[in-house]
């Protein structure tokens, strides 16, 4: 039985902390692009994707299910109901490999979690959906950490810099330009962002957009 | 043959973008739990550790060459004489696990470089010294696999989330609450910080310190 990866999606103004260097329509197609990053290595562990989006979306590389409301309460209410594997990936971390995504399907243990940076949960594994509840926002990862302990499954921690790096503020865009693989870095390429060097640190610049806004 | 693990030190008036939140003999200390928490990961994994220090320091624990000088100046140095198997870990990881670095002096490649976050390279193994040299500052991850490049080695990036979290800023302390195993996350939780969560961000905090800022 393939697991069943399980990534939520916000289509709607997202990723406001890029608003200081793409405008929405960029940020949304941006958004999208990460999606199919993720969705490219879940299915290249070999994961069933199935994106969970508050509002109507079309996806042409995966099955939607658009289900409005909370990520917990949501997400909480699907793994109620069923007993298998299932990986819950977050939409902004297009770094995420193919090995690593194995990494954590392939764990011995009962739950893998991969920490993001601030204490997140950038990705879960959870070998039998009914058995766990997520609680997002915050220190998640520790309140996973601890969900799993008081529910006696065992628990790895899944020990990867792909899966750590979400991309949520312009100085995140240093890491998509150095270590991406995929469509969304190439998206940002294409709208010339290039990395930067001033005093021995690593920025981002973009060239100077005229009118609009709009290239 | 052990693998050698070059810790480059650099013990007066280390981690200034500390000094927020550490006064100067605060962050000395601190420095040196957190070359002692690399030491174990290395020593674990199985290698042997030698600080380059560039100033005087005895580690009670590990052998010290001081040699004053710049760090690629020094570096480069010690691998052109060299036919040896060299890690070169930066000392303010204190994250690494034995199991992370052990993921590094595996490799079949012939060069494994752990990204930092930024562009840099906070771990990087070299099969054979003499046939590399190190360009540190800057997008050092991108120069590393580009001098492999060039010299026709082959390279594999490791993909850690430990070895990739260098603790620079006050920030950083959150990685170090949250995930460290060692003596820095010890010495942190001594002085009495610890984590603080507003509007879904989490933060480190400390006691209000009085007088003279010493404890």
């Amino acid at each position: 039985m393939p697991v069943t990866a399980l990534i939520p999606f916000k289509p709607a103004n997202p990723k406001t902390r890029l608003s200081c260097v793409l405008d929405l329509d960029e940020r949304i197609q941006f958004a999208r692009l990460m999606l199919a990053d993720v969705i490219d290595a879940v299915k290249g562990a070999g994961c069933t994707p199935r994106i969970i989006s508050t509002d109507e979306y079309t996806c042409p590389i995966a099955a939607v299910d658009v289900i409005p409301g909370g990520l917990n309460e949501t997400l909480n209410a699907l793994l109620a109901k069923t007993d298998e594997k299932i990986l819950i990936i977050m939409t902004d971390v297009p770094l995420a490999t193919v090995e690593a995504v194995k990494r954590m399907i392939k764990t011995r243990k009962k739950i893998a979690i991969a920490p993001g940076r601030g204490g997140g949960t950038n990705a879960i594994y959870i070998s039998k959906g009914s058995t766990f509840r997520v609680d997002y926002y915050g220190a998640s990862f520790l309140k996973h950490a601890r969900i799993a302990k008081e529910r006696g499954l065992s628990c790895e921690v899944v020990d990867s810099f792909s899966l750590s790096t979400d991309i949520d503020e312009k100085e995140d865009l240093v890491e998509l330009l150095i270590h991406g693989h995929g469509r969304s870095r190439e998206y940002l390429e294409n709208l010339g962002f290039s990395l930067s060097i001033e005093k021995g640190r690593v920025g981002v610049t973009r060239p100077e957009r005229s009118g609009s806004g709009l290239l």
